[in-house]
C-alpha cells in the first residue's frame, strides 16, 4: 500500500476519531493496554530478532540500548496507555466565546488536527506512547519508526489495532509506515492528506524533516542548554542545579551542555563546580579561562554548539551578564536556558532577553518537560515558535475550530 | 543588501521591539501615521508611476482596482495605524501559569515571534497595515511586496521608517524586500532567520509559498466557501444569508461561493434564490437538478472547487445533509462553510462534521473576519490547523515562553 492510501485510510479513521466521545477513546486505551499486555511474548520476541539483527549490523551500544525491550519497558508502554485513559479530553473544549453586538455567538473550539506523522528513531516504545497521545487527542496517527526497529514496531502496532478493534473504532487510526527512505519523502510530500509532521529523534533526523516537508512540522527537541552561574549566586545552589543538570539523566534534551560562569566569582565557584564534575565522571570542555583551574580539556569554539547528550560539559567564563547573554544569543538553540542569581536585576533581564522555549531562574533545567510540568504526557518539546513552544501536551496536539451561530444576522457593511 | 543582511538587521530590531512597552509602540503607531498622512502626496504620485507601468503594460482593470491610492485609501491607512494604537497589546500576557508541588513557578507568557516575512500581492494598503500589526505585536516586518507596486511601497516604508525613527525604535523594524523573483526565494529559505512567512493573495502564490518554504508557514485566505440550505431552513432567512454571502462583497475570501439545497425544498426555494441571484448580477454554474428550474450555466465538476471571487455562484440539489457534508467534505477549501436550519440535528451534524476555520449556522459566511470578530485588526485568516485557524489578531501574531521560578530545586528522578 503506498503512503498516500495509508493516509487516505487514516483520515477516514480520522473522521471517526473526531466524533468518539472520550468514555470511548478511554476504553479503546485501556483495550490496547490489554492487548500490548497479552502480546508481550510476541513482541519480545519481535525485538530479540531486531536486537540481533542490529549486533550483526555492528550497530554501537547505545542504539542497541534504546532499541532494546525488556518485560519493564512494556510495561512501561502499557501504564502510559492506561494513564492516557485518565487524563482530560481537549477535545470539545471551549477555548474562549463570545456574543458580537448583532447577537451572533462565536466560540473556538479544540478539534483534533486529523492525522499525524511521527517520524522518530530506534527506540520503539515511541510507538505506543505516540499512537495513544495522538488516540487520546483525535488523531490518526501514521507512525515512521526506523527500519531497525521494524519487527518490533509491527508487533506493537499489531497490539494496539486488536485493541481499537476490540473498542469499535477502526484499525486504520494507528498504522505503521514501512519501506525504504523514499517512504518518507512521499510522508513529508502528503500535504492536504496529513496536517502534521513531528520528528522525534535527533539534530540531523529533525533538520532533514524541517528543510524537506510541505506538510506542516513540529520542531522538537534538540537542546544546547546553558546555565549560567551569576556573580550575585548561591553557590551551594548553583552546584546543586549544575550537577543535576549535567548528570542526573545526561541523555535527554534538557540536560545541560554548557556551563557559564561570571568572572566576578570564578575563583570561588570554579574550582568547587570542576571538582565535582570531574569527580562524577563529567569531562569539562572549558575555554582558556576555565583552563586555568586545571581539570578540563581545551575547548573549540564549535564545543560550545554541541549538545552533548553525554558527560560532557563545556565551560567558560565570562565577564557580565551580557556577555552570557551574547553568548547564548550565539549558541543557543531555544530549547531550556538557565541562570542561578540573586539579583532581580540579572533574573529578569535574563528571563526577557533569552529567546527560548523555557527560561529558569534558580531551577533545574531537567524540570522543562511534560511530566514535570503536570501534562501527564508529552509527544516532545517544541523548539519552534509557530503552534506550541515547550512541552506538547494533549492541548498541544489539537487546532481550534470557530462555531458561528446566529439567527439569520447578515452583514450590513 | 542581500535579504540575509535585511533579516539580520530585522532580527536586531526585533530584539529592541521585544522589550519595547506597548506606550512606545503605540507613540511609534502614531508617529508612522502622523508621516504616512505628511507623505500623501509622495505616496499619491509614487503610486501614479505604478499604475501608468501597469496600464502600459495592459495589466487588468481588477488589478489596477487593488493597486490604485486615493487619498481616501490613505486615510484608510493612517486610521488603520492609530486604531491598532488603541488595541490591548498582546506581548506580556500570561496565557496560563501554575505552582508545581515542589514550589517551582511556571508561567507561559506571550512574546513576539521575533521576525516575520509578508508576501503579498498588488494592494500597497497591506504595506502599511502589515507593518503596524508587525509593530504592535512586536515583531520585525520583512515586506515582500508586488513588483508592480515597488515604487508605491517604497514611499510608504520610507514614511513609517521615518515614523519609527521619530519613536527612538530602529528603522530596520520595517524593511521592504525588493529585487527579482530570486529574492522571494531568499526569503523561503531563511530558516532561523525569519521566524515565520505569512503569503497573502491567490491560491497560486500562497501554494507557491506553502511548497517551497523552509520558514514556518501560515497560510491563509483561499475560500471556497459554501451555503446549505437544509431541508427545514427558513426560507427568508435562506435567501437573505445567501444574497449577502455572494452579492455584498464578492471579491472576498469569505464569500459564498457554492449553495447547496436539500432537494426536499428545492421546488419551493430554488426559483427565488435564482431569481433573487440572477436580479443581481449573478451568474449561476449549476448542476442539471438547478437546471430544470431554468436561469443557469451548466456546471461543470471543476466549476464547483472554484473560487470565483466575482458575481459567480455553483449551485447543486444535494438529497440529504450526508450529501452536502460529502459535497463540503470534497471541495471545502477549510475557510468558512455554513448551514441555514431550523434542526437541532442538522446544526450539531453540520458544526460537527465539517472539517473547516468556521462552521456557521444560520449567519453569514461574511461574518468569518477579524472585524466582525472584534479582533480589531487581522492580518489574514487561517485555513490551516497549525497555530492559528481562522481570523488571525494580534495574539496570533505571537508565540509564548515559559518562565520557570525556583528557589534552588532540582530534580529527583
Amino acid at each position: 500500500m503506498t503512503v498516500r492510501d495509508q493516509a487516505l485510510r487514516a483520515r477516514a479513521a480520522a473522521s471517526v476519531l473526531a466524533a468518539a466521545t472520550r468514555a470511548r477513546k478511554d476504553a479503546a486505551l485501556h483495550a490496547m493496554a490489554d492487548a500490548l499486555a497479552k502480546a508481550e511474548t510476541a513482541v519480545l520476541d519481535a525485538n530479540a530478532s531486531d536486537v540481533e539483527r542490529a549486533e550483526q549490523d555492528g550497530t554501537g551500544g547505545a542504539l542497541i540500548d534504546r532499541l532494546g525491550l525488556t518485560p519493564d519497558r512494556i510495561a512501561g508502554m502499557v501504564d502510559g496507555l492506561r494513564q492516557l485513559a485518565s487524563l482530560p479530553d481537549p477535545v470539545g473544549d471551549v477555548v474562549r466565546g463570545w456574543t458580537n453586538a448583532n447577537g451572533v455567538q462565536v466560540r473556538q473550539i479544540r478539534v483534533p488536527f486529523g492525522v499525524v506523522g511521527i517520524i522518530y528513531e530506534a527506540r520503539p516504545n515511541v510507538t505506543a506512547d505516540a499512537a495513544g497521545i495522538c488516540l487520546k487527542s483525535g488523531n490518526s496517527a501514521l507512525l515512521r519508526g526506523s527500519s531497525s526497529a521494524a519487527n518490533s514496531n509491527e508487533a506493537i502496532v499489531e497490539a494496539l489495532q486488536e485493541g481499537l478493534v476490540e473498542a469499535n473504532l477502526p484499525a486504520e487510526a494507528i498504522q505503521l509506515v514501512s519501506g525504504p527512505r523514499e517512504v518518507t519523502n512521499e510522508l513529508m510530500a502528503a500535504r492536504g492528506l496529513v496536517d502534521v509532521l513531528i520528528p522525534r529523534g535527533g539534530a540531523s533526523l529533525i533538520d532533514t524533516v524541517v528543510r524537506n516537508s510541505q506538510v506542516p512540522v513540529i520542531e522538537t527537541g534538540v537542546g544546547n542548554c546553558h546555565l549560567f552561574i551569576d556573580a550575585t549566586a548561591d553557590q551551594q545552589m548553583a552546584l546543586d542545579i549544575l550537577i543535576n543538570g549535567k548528570v542526573q539523566r545526561p541523555s535527554v534534551c534538557n540536560a545541560v551542555e554548557t556551563l557559564l560562569v561570571h568572572a566576578d566569582i570564578a575563583d570561588s565557584f570554579l574550582p568547587k563546580a570542576l571538582a565535582a564534575l570531574t569527580d562524577r565522571g563529567v569531562t569539562v570542555h572549558g575555554d582558556q579561562r576555565v583552563a586555568s583551574y586545571g581539570r578540563v580539556v581545551a575547548a573549540e569554539d564549535q564545543d560550545f554548539a554541541r549538545e552533548y547528550l553525554s558527560l560532557d560539559i563545556a565551560a567558560a567564563v565570562v565577564d557580565s551578564i551580557d556577555a552570557a547573554l551574547d553568548h547564548i544569543h550565539r549558541y543557543s538553540t531555544g530549547h531550556s536556558e538557565a541562570i542561578v542569581t540573586e539579583s532581580q536585576n540579572s533574573a529578569s533581564r535574563f528571563t526577557a532577553e533569552v529567546d527560548a522555549a523555557a527560561v529558569l531562574v534558580n531551577a533545574s533545567s531537567r524540570f522543562v518537560d511534560g511530566g514535570e510540568f503536570g501534562f501527564g504526557a508529552e509527544i516532545g518539546i517544541s523548539t519552534q515558535k509557530l503552534h506550541a513552544r515547550g512541552p506538547m501536551g494533549l492541548p498541544e496536539m489539537t487546532s481550534t475550530k470557530y462555531v458561528v451561530t446566529g439567527q439569520g444576522q447578515i452583514r450590513e457593511s
